[in-house]
């Protein structure tokens, strides 16, 4: 298939060559030179940060408190909790080396902070006064991946970890539940992925904790993508670094504590959830630039629909909207507008001679039936934001849509098996891990989740017959 | 000498127990449990934050882009620069083992990102119109600490590095100035601390630099600490990572390449510029809470001034103030009192009974000659904003003029040696790197810049009587 210097694989060809080839195309990373391991390149990187400035907004506004732990933990912390060790031993990068000596203890290079957290939660703590204790962190984690995939599986990763800590189960699950809820709300309303919130089974819970809960989101090839956690630890933690408090009655009781993290997994998410043949298609929320303006012509002319372009964007910006002007005119107007096709800008405005004598920008939508449309420069930077709220809208229409017709209640074998070759599987399961993984054999797919909003179901698993284990649905796909 | 549960040491007194008890107390950080390493607790980090948008915006404003790179680098790498490899070497932690093998070969944790940068530019650069390549990114670095201070030097810390290409000498020095001048706008108008930018001599370069600059902060001790520095690196590792560009006319040259960074250590330098032996002293525009409402009251009484403090907390917070109401009725006035002094707040409101029954909140700054005063509520929210302003400003003076004060024009070793022992002292000097350790020898002292701004002077050298070098005055001071 012929492809200009623009193109990528297409979509439907060959999801992952198509995913590999636009991160590459759209400047979104490139490899690091260690195994594993990424560049964000700014266009990524600008896409992540408005993803952040998002979720750290709403972290902060329920209450929780930024701070920062040491990226380097000693060996010895991670061996305190038995679970925790051995979820995470064959992902470790360790430094033996520092200050031109070996060390007595070597340190691992953080895959997760819970411990040293946890070392600190139980100095910080000690009166049910100093509870809930409410705290976040931005950081890097390492864990060695084998199969690397930029974004979604990469040997280091950005994130932020919530960990708290409680006086009880009730206050410890009530914010697992919040933290959840944030994830469900900057998936939806930020980055128009219309996630589904639930409960792990048994098999697929984070190392150590007592119930982890997640949102899952429907790629366009109709995979899962886990798109952050919340855990329940219950005491597990709090015993291992003895996290204690003194309650009101003098009794020294066990903390009950929660992780949850979100990370730059999400940036793949977004890319899988909205892209295209052509390209990227960016949610205005999370687009470096919503709005790009193409200036064209030639000579005198050229100058002046350039001129009348930063204009614009001035006045865009002015009224809060990302705009850049394109001004690469070595290159032809239809090189430049693939170029912001690829790059999955929403709204495109094409600014030449004959726009600028009728007091016009031609508009084009990165998606949907509009086609081009003039409109008057006057009223642009006050329209825009609207144009753009729509577009967003739009998306996450769209997105709904694909997951639900790519969403089958699945009853019996062979439904259960066409439903999970192009999307996701509602089925009854048994609830047992070998069951779980006979399924995983026959058919690569997995249980994303318990969804939390189920409705009551009960009936014969939808493998092994046995009766079904949670009284309700569970969700199967396969998953990145 | 006696001391309540808050105090510490008095600063005149020992000024590095005063530093170490205020961080511990102020709850700004904790040590970290591997060597040298640090937690920064919510009031640390929220300073950070804050310090941190200030910077980022200033940053993103001159047109650099932020970008993320790998913590791990390859040993290989950094051997490419010779003088940075030297410079670095005793510093490094490495990475032998990762997921449960010794790798080939071993991946160095970033002390700094020139050489996986320098790597990236090549890729990202083929013709002059690539350029220039301005990119920052924020990041923790690790460099093993034999000597850790928390904030000063710290085995992990975290900050900002900009990195950026150009087709010339004189484009990559411009841009080396105008980082600097962001880092002195900054410092003075964030953290209302009065730097000096200036140049380093040679002996006091970074490692593969060509020129380095620096902004250098009086603290109350008289020492300096450098707070910022700028590098401009020729075409060091333009040469050594083959960053290069095809001219207009077609030739490949390499680029002229530039770094600069500023870090957590801020956080210790705003504690050494304002505090004193009550605690903190914090800049409005850094301050995590501006204003403290402590309400006070028994009983019935209780709850009416801790309701009415909650609801001018929320009017202030409307008004763009960061208000926080102190609600520990289990603690005493005095005690809640001494507690946010020692924290730093700006401002303090206390609202008793008496206070609400004429409608009146009795404020007090944190520094400064006005005592206590009662402010109307009504007005408290709209007059707040010039009250922290004017308080922000003040400092800025207090500074000043504490740094001035304690920098004498030094000619003859006594009283170079004088000025040195107690502060700065603007001396000339025959920029033999010997000399500069004979002076460091005898009196603890190093150049710390030649100012920019520093007037022409010619003479003999302090010390040893050889002409001057540098065509004015060169700072000597003991720095941290
Ligand atoms: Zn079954
Ligand atoms: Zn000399």
């Amino acid at each position: 298939m012929a492809r200009d210097d623009h193109g990528v694989t297409p979509q439907s060809e060959d999801f992952s060559a198509w995913y590999n080839e636009l991160v590459a195309k759209a400047q979104l990373a490139d490899r690091g030179p260690a195994k594993g391991t990424m560049v964000i390149r700014p266009y990524g990187y600008r896409l992540w940060e408005l993803l952040q400035h998002e979720l750290d907004r709403r972290i902060k506004d329920t209450g929780h408190e930024n701070a920062y732990f040491p990226l380097l933990i000693p060996e010895s912390y991670l061996r305190r909790e038995a679970a925790h060790v051995e979820g995470f031993s064959p992902e470790l990068a360790v430094v033996t080396h520092a200050g031109g000596k070996e060390l007595e203890e070597p340190l691992i290079v953080r895959p997760t902070s819970e411990t040293v957290i946890g070392e600190m939660m139980s100095k910080w703590i000690s009166s049910h006064r100093d509870l809930p204790l409410l705290l976040n962190q931005w950081a890097n984690v390492v864990r060695w991946e084998l199969r690397p995939r930029m974004f979604l599986r990469t040997t280091e990763f950005l994130w932020q970890e919530g960990h708290t800590a409680h006086a009880g189960a009730g206050d410890a699950m009530r914010e697992t539940m919040l933290a959840l809820g944030l994830y469900t709300e900057v998936a939806r309303d930020v980055a128009a992925m219309p996630v589904v919130p639930g409960e792990k089974t048994a098999g697929e819970r984070f190392a150590g904790a007592e119930r982890t809960f997640t949102v899952e989101g429907m790629m366009r090839d109709g995979k899962a993508l886990q798109s952050g956690t919340s855990h329940y630890m219950g005491t597990n933690f709090a015993k291992a670094f003895d996290i204690q408090y003194t309650s009101d009655t003098g009794r020294l009781e066990p903390c009950h504590t929660t992780s949850w993290g979100m990370s730059t997994r999400m940036v793949g998410g977004v890319i899988m959830t909205h892209g295209d043949d052509k390209g990227l298609v960016l949610p205005p929320m999370l687009a470096p630039h919503q709005v790009v303006i193409v200036p064209i012509g030639r000579g005198e002319q050229a100058e002046q629909t350039l001129a009348a372009a930063r204009e614009l964007a001035a006045r865009l910006k002015a009224a809060g909207v990302r705009a850049h002007v394109d001004d690469r005119s070595q290159l032809s107007p239809g090189f430049r507008f693939n170029d912001w096709e690829l790059r999955g800008v929403p709204v495109r405005l094409e600014l030449g001679p004959r726009d600028l004598a009728s007091g016009t920008a031609l508009m084009s939508r990165r998606l949907g039936d509009e086609g081009k449309q003039p409109i008057p420069l006057a009223s642009l930077p006050g329209d825009m934001p609207g144009i753009l709220a729509d577009f967003q809208a739009f998306l996450l229409r769209r997105a709904t849509e694909f997951r639900d017709t790519h969403t089958r209640v699945a009853d019996g074998w062979e439904a259960f098996a066409g439903a999970v070759a192009s999307g996701w599987a509602l089925a009854l399961h048994c609830g047992d891990p070998a069951c779980e993984a006979e399924i995983k054999t026959r058919t690569a797919a997995t249980p994303r989740c318990v969804p939390l909003d189920g409705p009551p179901a009960s009936g014969p698993c939808v493998l092994c017959g046995a009766p079904a284990a949670y009284g309700k649905r569970v969700i199967f796909g396969r998953a990145y």
